[in-house]
């Protein structure tokens, strides 16, 4: 048996990068020695620390010779886990290769660089037989990867519903405890931190989208890039929708779904980010500001949530050293954990696919007959109409139209041809509804 | 390295008991074997089930030369993986014993065996070096205890508060929702089959205190047991109390409490059940029925929480064969899990060193100077009131008072000397407010 640590040198460990992460990292490693090496059986010695700038004034009382501008020397010097926290593909890619084929294991919170080639990387790892760990990549301190791939791997995971985005949750929160439009909430997001001066990589959906691909491959024990998750952002939700939300006793949230399909040819998955209307009843409605939640429905199990701060350097920090005190326990033992298991021939869907529900707000002409005219089009597309409401009279003449669940390829065909009818001054609002209503 | 399975042969899984969670596990083991081997590496085979009496009816449909009922014959005959839910003390414990002790792995269910006496079974499978896995003894099917373990394994956990109970969270949910006082709240728990027909071990907190006793382990790497719990139970709460806790934006919920202190003499550890006050807005207030839920708070980490359904054949049964796949991956790799790390040297403190509000809801009589004497008295113990509320008049005159924080040896000598002052003619409600407000 291989119960004990095969050796007692101390495991030496290397950073790439010393950001608000890779700072709050280096302070734990170092600050709580003694208890991580009581965790791990051996000592844990961080020996070098790869940055761009030596000189760059860093909030961490640190010996200046553990840094060097020399990154692929460092991750090849020997030593046993190299933790990543540059993020962007490249060279982190590079380097997480170069240190996997030199022998060391590999801590990661690069949700962008595994969502673009986790397959190559997790390959690297397999044949290296080396650990390749991620936790803070999906939902920040959230632990969501162990859950998914060891908790419920006796079970069928058969829906993953996830906010898993803090800036696009908190713009929704404001817009709808403050009544804002995005504009508004979005400047007030920038203010205060939440959002980035470019705030393209929120709110149009794609950090969620990275993390849907990794969810779904932890959930499905398959391999999904970004690419192949529909991704749209919050951008073009208005006031309106979110009062309309409210009127149905639901919130705006931006969702990243992840669903298992049984089709003809067996099991195949859809991937998508968007927002959706949730019922105020659903756990992921409560979800607020800056936090995440990931939302999992198994076979088994039932419904499971897992809730926490979705980023922030303390929190991604807490993620990182969980993964580098598995990942040394498993070098000093010379063994390594269950890897990924992407043995799933999945299909991928493409959204059409998806089964949802629309909630449509239309714009019509005030005379009799519209409505039979409108129910009309739902049917010839065999979209179900599970409720409809008439809204004011004359030039202010709505429908506002919850369907009953449908393909998503049959709901958008029939948007289509509303807007051409000449009844239909405006489709004002399109928005799926999830979570059960 | 250790990363290939070192057999091919299948592992030979034994179980004890075939109740509802046991029919549930037999299933999807059985059902889905081709998809478990190939997460597991190996194929897994169920070679024997140990049942009290082999002609009891049961809904799963299994070779009857499976069963047995001499179980200790069966853990010792050269299994490589034993799962125990029987329940109960023994023979659950001298039949895990005696598996350990023949080679085997053991996956159990079994919180009230392991909240009795863990850190002698802990101890007996680290010595055989073997795996002994419980995740479905702690809060059902909610992933919870690898979390704790491994993923927060770097971080500091400060504070686990639980609602680890289904049928009195579901008691309390029906008296708050409905007004229903305690008996008729359990009357309907009872009919509707979320409570026993002897109810003590749930109303009385002995479950959670079970629970609460592995959670404090887990967070804080101790062993506790379940006599290390201060346990109070909730037939004792009104429906005046619930109202109450309504006027205060709370409810009322069992809570499960486990607190790292900072001592004179180091860090040290208070594990209590009892009701309390919780704020509306705080994520456990929106936990209802039947489902649990675990709020974490760790240094880095920040606020986590786990939901889910906290009982339950088909919940509890994913979560016990997660335990069977991650212990059979190892067993198929001659190599273990973390197992526990009771190497904290943590002293255990008393209820009364825990750090708590009250809310006190106290009948006076209605004369001038009641309030200063009343004052007076929370002064003396050095407690601080942060609210009081004068209520009716005369006969009905009551004082609410909801306290600052304070040591609850300090509270619970308030409430004492109150009660034998003249003008109290009685000390009507005593509850705990918890979870910030």
């Amino acid at each position: 048996m291989n119960l004990r640590p095969v050796t007692d040198r101390p495991l030496r460990i290397a950073m790439l990068g010393c950001g608000v992460v890779g700072t709050e990292v280096a302070r734990l490693l170092t600050r709580d020695s003694d208890e991580l090496a009581r965790r791990v059986g051996v000592p844990l010695e961080l020996v070098g620390i790869a940055v761009r700038r030596l000189d760059a004034p860093r909030d961490v009382d640190l010996p200046s010779d553990l840094f060097t501008t020399d990154a692929h020397a460092l991750v090849t010097s020997g030593v046993d886990v190299v933790v990543e926290v540059i993020g962007g593909v490249e060279p982190a890619r590079e380097l997480i290769l170069a240190a996997l084929e030199s022998g060391a294991s590999v801590v990661t919170a690069n949700k962008a660089l595994l969502a673009a080639d986790g397959a190559h990387l997790f390959e690297a790892a397999e044949k290296a037989e080396r650990d390749l760990s991620f936790e803070a990549a999906v939902a920040g301190a959230i632990p969501i990867v162990r859950p998914l791939r060891e908790s419920l791997a006796g079970d069928r995971v058969q829906r993953v519903l996830g906010i898993v985005n803090g800036t696009t949750n908190f713009i929704l929160d404001q817009m709808t405890t403050l009544g804002q439009d995005f504009g508004e909430a979005l400047v007030d997001a920038q203010r205060l931190g939440y959002a980035e001066a470019d705030p393209t990589a929120d709110v149009e959906g794609h950090d969620a989208a990275a993390k849907a691909a990794l969810l779904a491959g932890l959930a499905f024990h398959t391999n999904l890039s970004i690419e192949d998750v529909h991704c749209e952002g919050i951008s073009r939700v208005t006031a309106d929708d979110v009062r309309s939300a409210a009127d149905m006793g639901c919130v705006v949230k931006l969702l990243a779904i992840c669903e298992l399909h049984d089709t003809d040819s067996g099991p195949a998955v859809v991937a998508r980010v968007h927002p959706a209307m949730v019922p105020t009843s659903h756990p992921l409605a409560s979800v607020r500001g800056a936090y995440n939640a990931v939302f999992v429905e198994s076979e088994a199990a039932g419904q499971l949530m897992f809730y926490g701060p979705g980023a922030g350097g303390a929190p991604t920090a807490s993620a990182v050293l969980g993964d580098v005190v598995s990942v040394a326990r498993n070098r000093a033992r010379n063994v390594f954990g269950p890897g990924e298991t992407s043995h799933a021939e999945v299909e991928l869907l493409p959204i059409g696919r998806a089964r949802t529900r629309y909630h449509v707000a239309i714009a019509v002409e005030d005379r009799t007959g519209v409505l039979a005219i409108i129910a009309q089009e739902f049917a010839r597309f065999g979209v179900s109409i599970q409720n409809l409401r008439q809204e004011g009279h004359g030039s202010d003449a709505q429908l506002v139209i919850v369907t009953h669940e449908a393909e998503d390829a049959a709901l958008a065909a029939t948007i289509d041809a509303l807007r051409g009818l000449d009844v239909v001054r405006e489709v004002s609002s399109v928005m799926r509804v999830e979570g059960g209503f």
